[in-house]
């Protein structure tokens, strides 16, 4: 996206690479629930049951196909303590971690423009 | 998302429309061109053709109907000139020039990770 080579099409050479992953975040980052995830990780929750009670609302169903998907994406590690019982943690990659300032944008932006948008549709 | 609220269901109070928004926003940008169209927006092109021009690969059709969404998001404006020939020309609204640092964020982001992710695939 530096230039207006990357709107090219797959064949279209070396930057479409950043095209493609810009929108892979915005993709994931637009998955209901997902964002939350990964703010709850930045935030230190590490186990199942934290993650999910820091997010009121959010089923064990979803956060479980969440998580993986997070996973595929390479955003969430998940790590296997052999310990009794086995205790799973789970974590963010460099890659989810960066993550964070993008959240940041995308959270002022949403306070910023909401209310305005609430009360134009309310009007 | 200023808090765990957030997460709530449609009924659960004043600071939904804030994650809602969020969504909004990652969807929208989630969109194939829209990026890059807001982008091109941001730098002054103005006229259908000029944003099309300035993205290689854009048909007529697929920028008319991103420029459609984008308008009914709130994000771009459109005003037709009463001239002869009657013109056209579009904008950002302040909430669509607002995006500007949030796509800057993006696009930094995808270009630190995308080489990274490319080269694993690869191996």
């Amino acid at each position: 996206m530096t230039d207006e080579e990357d709107a090219r099409a797959p064949d279209g050479g070396e930057h479409e690479p950043i095209c493609e992953h810009f929108q892979r975040a915005a993709r994931l980052l637009a998955r209901r629930w997902s964002p939350l995830i990964i703010s709850a990780l930045l935030a230190g929750n590490g186990r199942f049951t934290d993650i999910r009670d820091s997010i009121p609302g959010l089923s064990d169903r979803l956060l479980s196909e969440r998580l993986k998907e997070l996973e595929t994406a390479g955003i969430v590690t998940r790590t296997v303590i052999p310990a009794t019982p086995v205790r799973i943690e789970y974590g963010l990659t460099e890659q989810g971690q960066d993550l964070s300032g993008l959240l940041d944008e995308m959270r002022a932006w949403a306070e910023r423009w909401a209310p305005v948008t609430a009360t134009a549709r309310r009007s």
